[in-house]
């Protein structure tokens, strides 16, 4: 089987994650690597994902490495919002690669940007190339897992899905990303700027909607922060008692008048009992508990990897983990396209 | 969306419950119901099923019925070895329908029989047919399950699938089919004679090992005794203390001669702590644990229902749980389908 030439857009601690791990695999080939920050353009590419050799590959911040590079994939983690990354996503279509991308919107787009979904849908076909977003949350934990697990239901009657993380154990960013250390007050003017909080809830819940045929009549989310109740520290910072340790943030959707949909995601410092679960009220009922939760930072690198084969195997357009046949480890990318056939 | 007309094959427990529910669903019609047993033959299907209501269609030894009904679908539940149901399958392609079938062996029929599954993907190929294996095990808790959850891994080093049953929550036949009330002795000899023990740990092994691109040196199975250490009573039968209350049976594979696959299931009249759980020593690892456990009878007709849409939307020839995108609760067949497009 012939390599598989990839360009990896965005070097941020995911990217580089996502770089490392592929790089790794037999089979592929990394040809090009974009970012922005003046700090990475221009070194070498395994310098900055901390190789410890050189591949003799600058990083760029110009697009038009993709086509250049003569890559069929892009593997890309830039942002979590559709329109802000939307540029990025054409580059790499209309330089006939496939895409593989940690963006949460994209992950089900037709969520909140139905037009730019049918849009990137569109330039792929015509393009002849597959792009999917995906993750651990949104793309696997709160909507994959459970629609899943509906497989064995003869009835479902609501569904939970709790994910409990404590983000003492995450990386600095996502502690920031949850408001860790920051006052109440601080805490609700950032979320009203859209400074905080996951992304990602919306899309989850549309999916498993969707996915079950059911419409909802209303959607909505809230958020709000969980407060620390005795100081705790981290390898980072520190959060006082009474002090914003993160945030929980509440999913719910509504069919004939009852609450059938709850996604519930809370990411704090210090969470006592982390986990993620999936609650389905059915015929038979099905009560799914993964003990210690899935950590994000390398299950998003994974799902990423392993979503490559089922990608390149896929018909064109815009497609979403509901679309393609279930994705497993795919350490062997040769075994895993032989499989596909 | 035209109506989705099906033949049943099989009216025990299970081949009931499955028409049931189907004919229960939006978008389907039964024309047609094949069984062997003479008490059920030329009886009103309706009737046989428990509908209180007539269908006038009777229940048919021959099964020519399914040409003549102009079924394109065939729900296919009568034995657990392929062999044995050959001509069945058969006889549902060559009438030009797609199967979805409980055979376990059908659920990974590469695992035993990687000739016949040759023979049957070859026909349903030519046919323009789909025909699928499925049920909860195998087809999900063992397989399909641990395979998708390692969709979140970087690295899997070994994966260990326990099914604890508690069978007195059972139907008779299967307390039965797991030796509850026999003496060891009795046990022993029914476990050589090929009379007793679950059907599909190899077919799941087999399809998680491939999943994986895991070569395995070693793959065997050891079946034993669940002894009752007190006096158990359930609505069917009793089992002294001494007795046997059921069957632990246990498959092993081994790569480069370590142990990387356990699956082990327990079914017995009171079993304390029924449950599914996967463990996947990975990175990260994942402990996956469904409380109570999946309720097997129900939960096999639901994930045959919840797969006709993936299998009618399905590329013709033999596919397995593995090939096909994530089924999910399906009661609304339009809706799936056209997602499915």
């Amino acid at each position: 089987m012939a390599t598989v030439k990839f360009v990896q857009y965005g070097l941020g601690p995911i990217g580089c994650g996502i770089a490392r791990h592929v790089i790794s695999l037999p089979g592929y080939k990394i040809v090009g690597a974009l970012d922005i920050d003046p700090q990475k353009v221009g070194r070498d590419v395994g310098e900055v994902l901390g190789l410890g050799r050189k591949l003799n590959l600058p990083v760029s911040s110009d697009p038009s490495v993709i086509k250049r590079s003569k890559a069929q994939l892009v593997l890309h983690a830039t942002g979590s919002r559709l329109v802000s990354v939307r540029r990025q996503l054409f580059a790499a279509i209309n330089a006939g690669c496939s895409v593989v991308s940690t963006c949460e919107e994209l992950v089900y787009p037709s969520a909140r940007n139905p037009r730019l979904a049918r849009e990137i849908d569109r330039l792929a076909r015509r393009k002849g190339v597959a792009v999917l977003g995906v993750g651990v949350n949104p793309g696997f934990v709160m909507d994959a897992l459970p629609l899943f697990l509906t497989s064995v239901c003869k009835q479902v009657r609501k569904i939970e899905a709790k994910r409990i993380v404590d983000a003492s154990k995450r990386r600095l960013p996502l502690q920031r990303k949850v408001g860790a250390g920051l006052s109440v007050e601080e805490f609700y003017s950032k979320v009203r700027a859209k400074e905080l909080g996951h992304v990602g809830l919306l899309e989850s819940a549309r999916m498993v909607a969707d996915g079950l045929g059911w419409k909802l009549e209303n959607l909505s989310e809230t958020i709000e922060p969980v407060v620390a109740e005795e100081k705790v520290e981290t390898q980072f910072l520190a959060v006082e008692k009474g002090m914003v340790a993160g945030i929980k943030q509440v999913a719910k959707g509504t069919k004939a008048g009852e609450e059938v949909l709850t996604l519930e995601l809370q990411m704090y410092v210090g969470a006592k009992d982390p986990h993620d679960s999936v609650l389905i009220d059915g015929e038979p009922p099905v009560d799914a508990v993964i003990r210690g939760g899935i950590h994000g930072d390398s299950a998003t690198v994974a799902i990423v990897a392993n979503s490559i084969p089922r990608v390149l195997a896929s018909k064109p357009g815009l497609v979403t983990v509901r679309d393609l046949p279930i994705v497993a480890f795919a350490g062997n990318l040769q075994g895993r396209c032989r499989a596909n056939k």
